[in-house]
């Protein structure tokens, strides 16, 4: 093994066909508010949609490990893997799979994770746990591992189409508190080697207020090859304009297809009840009440028949059914599947950021 | 020429002497609330007590010649000269310059500008004749230029000790507005080279909601050689808590000797009336109801004999009084001047980011 490029692996596309999907029971009392009681709806919600499609690995802590298998205990196609871990952000602790499509073969890559930019500004103290995960779960599947450490990645960082083109943003994996000593371009070039790609375009923002420095899968997914859905808004003095408005300049000289897709029309922000529900650790980054949390539609997930699309509800109900109607349209043969998402936005982040695939296997 | 440190020059301390001062006058509408006239009088203040002490050179677009020359027509030691610019920040665009202590010889560096982060993030659209003003004063004072561009780099983003330590802000001078294509290891060399330097302290942030990316200058400042005081808190809720906390534990770890001096007590936020005040160009970042103001007493600057304080009042009797206090006792032999200085922070700076200083000279 040498770098996935090099040994004829790529990331393929989230719309590939996945083997499988993992994700981590929410526990982080900083995250989820009032011991996640709110927020476990609208997970046991996405479970159950993934295993009608798919297997689970459920990730969880010994502590919490009782509890999941009783909420679980009706879906089939679930394996609960007791795995430690700081928080639940399967997309960005778990590895990134690449796969070889002459062999079918599916490997990990284990990225170095500093909770979104360690001691610069990471949103929490201590990630060994989640930086010891993506390796822990290759180990326990039987996936080899490319070990990526120390270049600094989170999966959210990045998108495939599963042709040789990736996508990230500049807010992101320029930030200091990412990969510092490397160049723009040495780190385009690591994202090719790994990722068996061999274009990058890099968008200069992501969502106004996101607190993962701006994740690329929160303003922008690709729906296929060359195509993508951007968060957008038509409302100039949002501060969410500018930002989406550059990235739909890059997209279109890069010559990407974009859909639109706008966000909720009213901000998503944080209440006095919601603010009473946190226990924060020392260390870690608290809220504000008031604040304008990353609400976007473009964080949904594709599992091998669906898309779990974010719904947040209350003033944004028409929001959210443009959403499904725009969803609905553009991808006409899956399933639109709303989730409640208000209060997984509260943990930081939503559903793509909770998932994380495995793309079809023949062998490991 | 070759390079400044090369040719044995180098940047002199801010407390060093001298021989004069350079400022802006006032105009851009996005910045200068009701046609800077709030401002004024802050500003005026500022122009008497530098003159006192040394050389001002005011640069002034015509349009604003006649106004500039009526309102400073009672001062001694000032030069008004038409240089046009996008704004008042001369910390940023105008010369840093660098002295030979052997000959007494002064140049100026004139780095590329581009409005705190170009399309990625700056502040404008324009910034034509910002980048243009250095090499301008240059050309018309008969100072001799180091041209630094493409490398993008402002004033206000460093301090020299004047002893070959210079001190930055990762949040700054790694975001990816400023030069993405260099690492962290090569701005390092950069700096050293131009500035005559031989280490550099990255501190790792700067002021909460600094526009700036965050500055040093409005954070950390060198009082005399390998000391410095640092914007502060106690507060653990706020949010500017962690920033000054991970700055001391490197200030620290690089054995500079730190004073504590706390921001006000009371934040400082954009009122209604504040808000009526500005007129925006398509382009131009804008202002917020309700937005908290990077205020700090650290954005101060060295006359020849005197620290001219910024002050925010209102509220922060108190504090501005602490702040007072704490520098007298800081700075024996110098005068504290109290500046009235909310207007000057609603512009989006304060009274450091507004000067440059010229150091002493024998020749040009």
């Amino acid at each position: 093994m040498t770098k996935p490029g090099k040994d004829g692996f790529h990331m393929p596309g989230e719309f590939e066909p996945h083997s499988g999907t993992i994700m981590i029971f929410p526990e982080r009392p900083g995250s989820w508010t009032y011991d996640a009681e709110p927020a476990l709806p609208s997970f046991l919600k996405i479970w159950e949609a993934i295993t009608e499609d798919e297997k689970l690995y459920l990730l969880v802590s010994p502590e919490k490990h009782q509890k999941a298998e009783m909420l679980c205990k009706n879906l089939k196609n679930i394996e609960i893997l007791e795995i430690p871990q700081n928080d639940a952000w399967a997309r960005d602790t778990a590895p990134t799979f690449v796969r070889n499509p002459q062999t079918g073969k599916v490997r990990g890559i284990d990225w170095n994770f500093n909770a979104w930019g360690g001691t610069f500004d990471g949103l929490y103290a201590d990630w060994q746990n989640d930086n010891a995960l993506a390796g822990a779960f290759c180990q326990k599947m039987g996936f080899p591992i490319y070990d990526a450490k120390p270049f600094v990645l989170e999966g959210g960082s990045i998108h495939s189409d599963g042709q040789g083109l990736v996508m990230t943003t500049e807010a992101c994996l320029l930030s200091p508190g990412r990969n510092p000593n490397l160049t723009k371009e040495q780190i385009t070039e690591t994202l090719c080697e790994y990722l068996g790609a061999n274009r990058v375009i890099w968008l200069p923002r992501g969502i106004y207020h996101d607190e993962t420095n701006e994740h690329v899968d929160n303003i922008c997914a690709f729906i296929r090859p060359g195509e993508a859905v951007l968060a957008w808004t038509d409302d100039k003095n949002d501060p969410q304009y500018a930002l989406s408005k550059a990235c739909l300049e890059v997209l279109q000289k890069e010559n990407i297809i974009v859909h639109r897709l706008p966000i909720p029309d009213v901000p998503v922000c944080i209440t006095e009840h919601d603010l009473q529900g946190y226990v924060f650790e020392p260390g870690e980054d608290t809220r504000e009440l008031g604040e304008r949390l990353a609400a976007s539609y473009v964080n949904f997930y594709f599992t091998n028949k669906s898309v779990l699309l974010p719904q947040f509800g209350g003033e944004n109900e028409q929001s959210d059914k443009r959403a499904v109607s725009i969803m609905t349209e553009l991808c006409p043969n899956r399933k639109i599947i709303p989730i409640p998402a208000r209060e997984l936005l509260l943990g930081g982040g939503n559903i793509h950021c909770l998932t994380q695939q495995i793309p079809a296997l023949k062998e490991r």
